[in-house]
């Protein structure tokens, strides 16, 4: 087993990744920005190097910096963490060539798996289904109209090169489809120098589903329960659970065996997350893949039991999985909530500061809190503004429900804003004791009526 | 329901009724020593009043300050915690003729389970197994000899008035009886005053097991897994643990069985623990009753996901138990220690004082720590010096014993001692391993070669 690891990383992941570290008997190297210095996971590593100054690119994400840092002290591997440099192939390329083990897949795997377009087909070819739509890009109006009649309307028509919301038009009938044709590659043409054009069938009412599997190097994987992250605010998501309620038994079965066919079909080894959406007709179409560690596996920890840092360890370092699927249960309901310091009532603005007199309600049956700060710890306004995860384990999602809504309320800090009485009233809303929700809910209905009641 | 509870105790227990009262829409009424007016436990009542003087008589036991308090408050019962109050039959008494629900049994069972003698009796009756010896006082040394032959040597023969160690003499054949019986009669006339003498086996190598009950008023019961609290030193409990990894599930549907019996022949109600030793044979005798929830409660609601706190307050407001004795199961096992503001270093002297930078290693699969103290917080001279409860809840015992080593090695103060290396030594201890440790471990053994080692 590796003698000493570095962690890529800072905040609550790095703490707990010193935590899994130290219960291996593996020492653990910090290493920090300038604006880090007196952090929690700083004095509990058992050493640490500044990599230099607080932008991120000046440090977590110094790739040369880092591999130094390793060399330096010895390092057998390199956890990547979550964010940062955990999905970033030239780093998983460079750890490698310096004989250094990353913590993670093979760099051609998250290079593969970081193209939207080469992942979506390789999942194709993986027997995942995709959302539907044309196979790359139209010849002309007349495979636009087959493809579309196929799939059913409504349907997306995208210019090929589009992205961040533009060159998309959303088409309800055929004679639609015939008028916007000609205009949407023209626009297409003159807005991004491309006139490819697409179609994608759109997903309506559709929730965000994700299925996390853990695999070794020698061919044994794992699937993990599935996670409802419905509730997102500009894609970020508010609140996690596992297992997913409207999620039964046979299609959790289907779901994991299909991840489990495209992990083999990837080669893939780690730990990793398929994202899907679903639709009212629990049909699932694959989105995109994680090749990492996420923020919410705490919630899949706490349903299976297993630690899973320590899993993404051990099968780093060449070890065999001692989990089969057949052990994987699924016990009781899980739910988390990120606490950030940020202001609901100015759109979610960031409000880093000082942490004073910062009360975290530890204690009770099925309370688990995350979190990398303490008392009079900064939250810098570099990087995210996590403060904690609260998470919940209790045998029944009613109960769990009930202690996170106490915990919300119990929870106080000075100092910075925080969301959590947003969360509070997100999670005693009617349409979350339900779990009908999906992922334009929190944007589309929710948000407005909290805010107007804010004010 | 209740719609207002006087929580009648301070420190982590009570924070935690608070938390159970704010969970089910109650509110919780705190009340307060001056030494404690700064208290988290104070701060996070819905309302607060102070009782009295530090000193315990002065406040959280002076019954008719309690009482008034409640009537002030308009409070409908009173939660007693542990210690203190919980166990006194005049104080259930007064809060019935005030007509306020005490939560926990009738007076007259605690009065009844007090009486060590008495619930010895009782219990007999009940057919639950006490420790062999003489039906009350010898009438002279024939009777003696033909209990002791009945028994089996070693046996021990007591004084009646005898206690704390005086008036005991361990007899390790007829012919030692013979010799000292006269002796025996004779000290125990000029000692106690009372020349009455009687019998007891010695329970060798015994095990501390002890197992909780919850029963409603409509005579339903049930009992939960046993727990191992033989870890000890002058009769204080360090380590808890359930269940017992050598109580076979035959053994423990048997100790159930009989614990269930005895709560039907007391006609008990609200939550209790029966203890027993458990001699190499795995034959258990009763020691004792407590006749309300113990400090110890934490891991049996781990392993069977009940909140125990909640359900003594829903038996008190006379609903019917909702849990049956099959939907009872076992999961996983669960460790607590208790780490105390003392100095093992000189004979475990309390270290009370300011807890400066206290640092409680939250987080991570299957850990919770119950306080009721923040950074900063004090330990006052005048009542017990815990600091925190620290329990691991894992899938194995070999995972949670490793986490819990972690957890004592991360946890830190500044301001006080405290015994959290003491017990991160006794965890890691070959013995504790293997479980193989009975009531006189500490003491005998692991004590001496301890404080021998911290020279």
């Amino acid at each position: 087993m590796f003698k000493k690891v570095l962690v890529a990383n800072r905040g609550e992941i790095a703490v707990q990744i010193i935590r899994a570290l130290h219960e291996m008997k593996i020492e653990a190297v910090a290493v920090y920005s300038v604006a880090d210095e007196d952090s929690l996971f700083v004095q509990m590593a058992d050493e640490a190097i500044c990599i230099g100054d607080a932008q991120p690119q000046k440090s977590y994400l110094n790739m040369q910096n880092i591999v130094s840092a390793a060399n330096l002290t010895g390092c057998d591997a390199i956890h990547p963490g979550y964010g940062f440099l955990s999905e970033n192939a030239e780093f998983a390329q460079l750890c490698a060539d310096c004989q250094i083990n990353f913590i993670g897949p093979s760099p051609e795997v998250i290079e593969l798996m970081g193209n939207k377009s080469k992942a979506r087909s390789t999942m194709k070819d993986a027997g995942v289904p995709v959302i539907p739509g044309s196979d790359g890009m139209l010849s002309g109006l007349e495979e636009a109209k087959q493809v579309a009649s196929k799939i059913g309307y409504p349907v997306m028509l995208k210019a090929a090169d589009g992205g961040g919301g533009k060159g998309i038009r959303r088409i309800q009938s055929e004679m639609e489809l015939e008028k916007a044709f000609v205009d949407a590659k023209r626009e297409a043409q003159t807005s991004f120098g491309n006139a490819d054009l697409y179609l994608e069938k759109i997903i309506e009412d559709a929730k965000h589903i994700e299925m996390q599997v853990m695999a070794d190097k020698h061919g044994n994987a794992i699937y993990l329960p599935e996670r409802d992250c419905s509730l997102q605010r500009s894609n970020q998501k508010l609140v996690e659970e596992s297992p997913c309620v409207l999620v039964n038994e046979d299609e959790r079965s289907q779901m994991g065996k299909t991840v489990i066919q495209a992990v083999h079909h990837l080669n893939y080894y780690n730990t990793g997350t398929f994202e899907f959406l679903m639709d009212s007709d629990h049909n699932f179409y694959f989105m995109e893949m994680n090749t990492r560690l996420q923020v919410e596996h705490t919630v899949t920890e706490e349903v299976t039991g297993l630690e899973l840092i320590k899993m993404q360890i051990q099968v780093a370092n060449g070890d065999q999985l001692e989990v089969t699927q057949d052990q994987v249960k699924i016990d009781g309901h899980a739910i988390e909530v990120r606490i950030n310091a940020e202001n609901p009532a100015q759109n979610f603005q960031p409000s880093p500061g000082i942490l004073e007199d910062l009360f975290l309600p530890i204690g009770t049956l099925g309370v688990r809190i995350d979190s990398g700060v303490k008392s009079n710890s900064i939250i810098p306004p570099f990087y995210d503004s996590m403060i904690a995860k609260c998470i919940v384990h209790m045998p029944s999602r009613k109960r769990a429900t009930t202690k996170m809504a106490r915990l919300l309320t119990e929870l106080s800090v000075a100092g910075v804003k925080t969301n959590q009485f947003f969360l509070h009233d997100l999670i005693e809303d009617a349409k979350f004791e339900t779990a009908d929700f999906n992922t334009k809910y929190v944007e589309d209905h929710f948000l407005k009526e909290w805010q107007a009641n804010a004010k």
